[in-house]
């Protein structure tokens, strides 16, 4: 060993220890003949002291050192005159005997501080020195902390953790497969899969009762911010259960890390809502309930008063946002631009100020009484003060609008503390989408979720109104806003999964071809069985206030799929492309 | 929940209660009136009984049972009358009130017994049927097990696990890369990693200290016997260390597997031996150390005697076989045929007899009088009883046969018991090999082994024969003669990892096109820093008590490289292809 302690050792108590550390060079302050040096490792900072009064060559090695460079130092644990309370290890210091540099450092094209001065390209670029900075070390070993709490708790609740292949059979179903060339079987591919599904479920076929796997998956999509083509998921299935018994178990999973990770107490019991409950109320499958400003359906009460806009559409409806009624002309016309943007897509925005004097102002003023529009205000329960803000349109379509709104307004009123955690299932999921363009149905969360048992009739129909209403045991989820992950009671039956296949228009040549494995599965005793999987990234990322995936990833990609640090992908060699059966057709690289 | 126990829980102080149980039928048996069920879940097998005479609905409902399938069953606990002691619950059986299939099953293709009539091929095709098993059940817990023994181990030891990228950039050493073409960067290709190899180092360079991950692999290696193409490491990697500080720390790991995952003491200081001691007394780098039987060097003592074919050679080695001198001349014509397969490749063997009562016979009688033959067994610690085996020719070519002999000897005397466990750590490996075809060097282990500093003057030198006995602070662990495990000391230091470049024979620009990164990185303050990896499958197997790594594997691959059960790889459509600028020029499948 190179050391006798860590960085982020020593206290008062080792005054007077000869000790050896090792670590990187912080900072190099001078102060007349005294050089102070913050030697850095993972666990701290320890303050190292030479004196060129008595000990010259020290003092000349130590004028030597350059940020970043690699030492290796003894001495005499001292006590610090004057003490820092904000460093574990700022009673002491270490006044030096001897210097001994195991690598120099160019000079770092950053700052390696808690907020550095390197541009986001230029940090990717140095990836493994933007990982020297707190905040990704601290993300990194969060991530570490949950994967071994999760692990735990899962072990404990007799899951047994199973490695599933990554070179599987390209399947059809949501996103693009990433594919890999057989050498060994030319022409054809393997497929790196999007989620161990079919392999848990088969798991469960086998009997292992309860599977878990914190596993790396891939999907080839069009990179939408904070996407990575790969990324980490919690994958779970159990046999012999309902959907409540999957819900309490992973109830108790997020209690746990919640608990042992960053010391927070969630709810005993966390609160479940329906979909349907979940879009008519927050407009969003994943609603954020940090805060209200619930959504209210306002329709009968603003139609047949003469405002042509209204009366046309299928749906209005409001939010009241607390305590903004005093916005000025200004600030409303900016939000009427905002939910016109493309990204949202209004057409217009209707504002209802319920002044704290009790007046009422609106936009729309020529068109109704004060008591009509007090009347709107009680239903979408504004009090003085509040601003009501209406859209509308086709029902579903409004609500999300409306759900954006609430959420933007819900960040500009500062509701969505970081630090304050709002864990919901979303339950009830309806078990399929009817796509308009393509005229079929797709399923919501995907071909294996069971219907409930309740609705098997509809199921069994073939008319669409029928099927639309078909629910799912299918549940997410959602922590503030966030969906972290999902799942559903599956199908066990070969014959309701053909039926599934039917009703997803996916011919029985195809469903074979692509699952036949799985349905031919079904036929030798498959027991009924759910499951979920949480998105290991988002989690971790959540749990440590973020928003954003890429500092809870130790190598991410950048939009384009890119690793700028490697310099990945990149082109291969012909021999490399021959033994493949390959040939590039790519366009030329301008 | 469907079920108020498992199969593996009821015992006698249950009886009186009513349950219910859930699982797959294992066997089903009528005497008289009664029928008896096995009901198996991965927890046990309990006995069910129906009683025609007390209840004839529940009786027929058993009659119409199968092999495999899944049913829920409600009945009372009972003390058996005929108890069976080789089950934990063969004091008991439930007397049924009520029985409910949830899934039939098909008649399996084979029996779901530990031992089973299918073959390998149908097996493998019904994996999720073959899981069922118990010697795989049991396999794939003590897998489990043993993840969940390593990360607590790790973590207890301050390792952070950490994950690394899938999608990488091609590297050139070592086997093929398996390749990701990319749709976002056409005529790009990821690589699949061989190893996270530069990551973990670069890890170390970032300061996160102590790494590790549980972590998978690729290969495209023409398959030999028991390999797959993905594959699982235990990878670990730490800084400030030297050599002694990462074999006390593994040791200490395997000490904690062995007791921890399946009760076994080893020895409190595991051997050390020289990759040179290894290759002249056991003929191997991983020699299998439960047995004696080493190898000794005679060629002294059987030259110069006429025998010329002994004359002309580098090297004649011995290996004394306890108490075969009583084999026929059937048998050490035998053993010389085995000798001279070319899996082996010796031109001829020697033997010396060491009858029991005192006389030697030898096959080389006519050279060599009895005291000549007796200084010979001296040398290689012959006893009476003792058959010695002769092979001659370069050096450790011929100590590489006498190494696969000894093996197939302990094979044949019994003395390789899968239960006696005797690890071995093998040191001091040469850094480079020399390969007469390509002439050049190689890494022996990877070019990021650092030379031990004491040799870097040869290191530095040009000649072939300095270059040559330079030796690395590298290591493998060693169980029972297979190799679980190897790392080294990295280089730390720019110059000397361009230097091994040189070596090596790898452009400075080829270097920096595929190894850029890292020599970039090494120029920021890289510290002194060593690790290595251990092959997770083998461990697994070899803790087993099995040889092949096949059934700990979940979902295995067959030597070309395919998923039977998947039917992977296979086409891809043209549209995929289209998407991926690629162009297949495989020739058409007979």
């Amino acid at each position: 060993m190179y050391r006798t302690h860590t960085c982020g050792e020593l206290r008062l108590a080792d005054a007077g220890q000869t000790v050896t550390l090792a670590g990187w060079v912080q900072r190099i302050r001078k102060m007349g003949g005294m050089t102070f040096v913050d030697l850095r490792d993972r666990y701290g900072i320890t303050q190292l002291v030479a004196d060129a009064a008595s000990d010259e060559a020290v003092a000349a090695a130590v004028a030597g050192l350059g940020r970043e460079y690699v030492i290796q130092v003894t001495g005499r644990v001292a006590e610090r005159q004057s003490k820092n309370p904000k460093m574990d290890t700022g009673d002491i210091e270490i006044l030096l005997d001897k210097v001994n540099v195991l690598n120099p450092s160019e000079i770092p094209p950053f700052t390696i501080e808690d907020v550095s001065d390197g541009g986001e390209e230029l940090r990717a670029r140095y990836r493994y020195l933007d990982l020297r900075r707190n905040p990704l070390k601290n993300a990194l070993t969060l991530r570490h902390r949950m994967a071994h709490e999760v692990r735990n708790y899962l072990d404990g609740e007799g899951f047994m953790e199973i490695e599933t292949p990554c070179l599987i059979k390209s399947t059809p179903e949501g996103a693009r497969d990433f594919v890999v060339p057989s050498r060994m079987n030319p022409g054809e591919f393997y497929a790196l899969p999007q989620s161990p599904q079919t392999f848990k479920q088969l798991l469960m076929v086998a009997g292992y009762d309860r599977y878990f796997q914190i596993v790396r998956c891939f999907r080839d999509e069009d990179l939408r911010a904070d996407r990575q083509p790969e990324f980490t998921q919690i994958d779970c299935e159990m046999s012999f259960v309902e959907q409540e018994d999957v819900l309490n178990l992973f109830e108790g999973m997020m209690r746990h890390l919640f608990k042992a990770v960053i010391n927070v107490d969630i709810a005993p019991k966390i609160p479940r809502m329906s979909w349907y409950d979940a879009m008519d109320k927050y407009g969003s499958d994943k609603p954020d309930i940090r805060f209200g400003m619930e959504i209210h359906e306002v329709t009968r009460l603003v139609q047949g008063c003469g405002f042509s806009v209204f009366d046309s559409v299928e749906y209005v409806g409001a939010i009241a946002v607390p305590g903004a009624a005093g916005y000025t002309r200004k600030q409303t016309d900016e939000l009427t631009e905002w939910v016109k943007r493309p990204q949202v897509g209004a057409k217009g925005l209707v504002y209802i100020k319920m002044n704290e004097d009790g007046t009422v102002k609106s936009s729309v003023d020529k068109f109704y009484t004060e008591d009509q529009l007090k009347a709107v205000a009680a239903e979408a329960g504004a009090k003085q003060g509040d601003l009501l803000l209406l859209l509308c349109g086709p029902k579903r379509k409004t609500q999300t609008m409306l759900g954006v709104l609430r959420i933007e307004m819900g960040n500009r009123l500062g509701f969505r503390d970081p630090k304050v955690f709002a864990p919901l299932w979303v339950v009830d999921f309806p078990l399929l989408e009817w796509d308009d363009e393509t005229q079929r149905f797709y399923a919501m969360h995907h071909p294996f979720t069971a219907p409930k048992p309740e609705h098997i009739e509809w199921f069994n129909s073939n008319k669409k109104e029928d099927l639309e209403r078909v629910c799912a045991n299918a549940y997410d989820f959602v922590l503030n806003g966030t969906e972290l992950g999902g799942g559903s009671i599956r199908i066990h039956q070969a014959d309701v999964q053909k039926r599934m296949f039917e009703v997803l228009g996916i011919s029985p040549e195809d469903a074979d071809y692509k699952f036949g494995f799985i349905i031919n599965a079904f036929k030798f005793g498959a027991p009924p069985h759910g499951g979920l999987a949480f998105g290991f990234d988002r989690v971790c990322a959540l749990f440590g206030g973020q928003e954003t995936i890429r500092d809870y990833i130790a190598f991410p990609k950048n939009n384009m799929g890119r690793d700028v640090m490697l310099d990945a992908p990149s082109a291969i060699d012909d021999i490399q492309m021959d033994e493949l059966f390959l040939k590039s057709v790519a366009p030329e690289k301008k």
